[in-house]
């Protein structure tokens, strides 16, 4: 028979997972970010564009590892809970390399973005210092400055450099959309925590529409509109 | 008429070049690490090692941040500092780029080794700050036992794997030697600075015998003798 404090703990073992789920994915992001940026670094046109990219790329680190401290205290190794994200993010990279710097610092600008939109949201649902830590992970690192300053004075130039980029940074969204999308079908809790958290469906598609608009709102700050 | 103080100032001006110099090829020497691990990280065989390189080459950019800033309080930007020894030191990493994983960690482990040698037996010579910082910065950052580990499990079983890498660590002592003294012969203030260290020239033998046995040795703590 299942009792009233029975049906708590299965729900108080279902928001674990989605914890655990959550900064999986966040931590699994972070070692992204910092391949990319390091990768980043590596063809930045100047050695100080090569210093800032990698010490922002460092800066992932230091969040990784405030997560991986995290998962710890939890009981959970962090590989653990990056392993099923791996998959999902891969593909994500895979299929939106950017094919130049502008592309790259305009993917890492708008990803960031969505991604500090989503878990920000996210994060205020979740208890009090799991919380707190996944604010302190989205902090910026720096990246965003640099990347409008560089973006601005490449498509002021060129009208065409702008207008390819413009398409590339719809094509993120939809990207990023359809890799959240499979994430959310294969994790029953996650997708579980998210209808509960923003209310119903129609929180959800809320949710969504306030990601889309800053999303937009960030291309007019690179100069994309 | 150049008096005695006027000698003395020309040898002050003569050791702050020689520590830019020193600095400079330190933060360039940190930076180049941080891209060869941030590289090995990407094709490090399993998630758990390529996290441990991805800090490790963050890692790298702890220390780079510590030489910028003193170099900053020294009036230099440390883009300056480092532009002499871009050319000498991606031309080594050029000739010595490793062409397995095995290749990659033995070169950072006897690459690291031998530059912290180096750079110790140099900071004695500097003014008390900049001394410590630049043992400071030559910490090992986490990946000598790591390296020690790996290395020594690949070559247990396989006498030909170990063979190899023992040839290639003998090679990358020869491309340092070489590049060192390509740096060398460019930099009048730094020759200086060291032939005056340690004491005149047969001193600069017995250094470089120092360097060669403790080579030797960490040869042997892979297991590479």
């Amino acid at each position: 028979m299942v009792t009233a404090s029975d049906g708590e703990a299965v729900l108080d073992a279902a928001a674990a997972r989605a914890t655990v789920d959550l900064l999986g994915v966040l931590a699994y992001g972070e070692l992204s970010a910092f391949d990319r940026l390091a990768e980043d670094a590596r063809t930045a046109p100047s050695i100080s564009g090569r210093a800032a990219l990698a010490k922002m790329a460092a800066a992932e680190m230091g969040h990784f590892k405030l997560l991986e401290e995290h998962l710890a205290g939890l009981g959970v190794s962090v590989e653990d809970a990056m392993a099923p994200f791996i998959g999902p993010l891969d593909s994500y990279h895979a299929s939106t390399a950017p094919r130049s710097w502008l592309e790259s610092l305009v993917k890492v600008y708008l990803g960031d973005g969505l991604a500090a939109d989503f878990y920000r949201e996210i994060g205020g649902w979740l208890p009090g210092p799991t919380g707190e830590l996944v604010q302190q992970v989205l902090a910026d690192t720096g990246h965003s400055a640099f990347a409008e300053r560089e973006v601005h004075a490449a498509c002021e130039s060129h009208r065409q450099v702008r207008d390819r980029l413009a398409l590339w940074g719809r094509r993120l969204l939809g990207e990023a959309v359809t890799q959240a999308q499979h994430i959310v079908a294969e994790r029953d809790e996650l997708a579980e925590f998210i209808v509960s958290g923003s209310g119903d469906l129609s929180g959800i598609a809320a949710l969504l529409k306030r990601l889309q608009s800053n999303h937009g709102k960030r291309m007019a700050k690179l100069g994309l509109n």
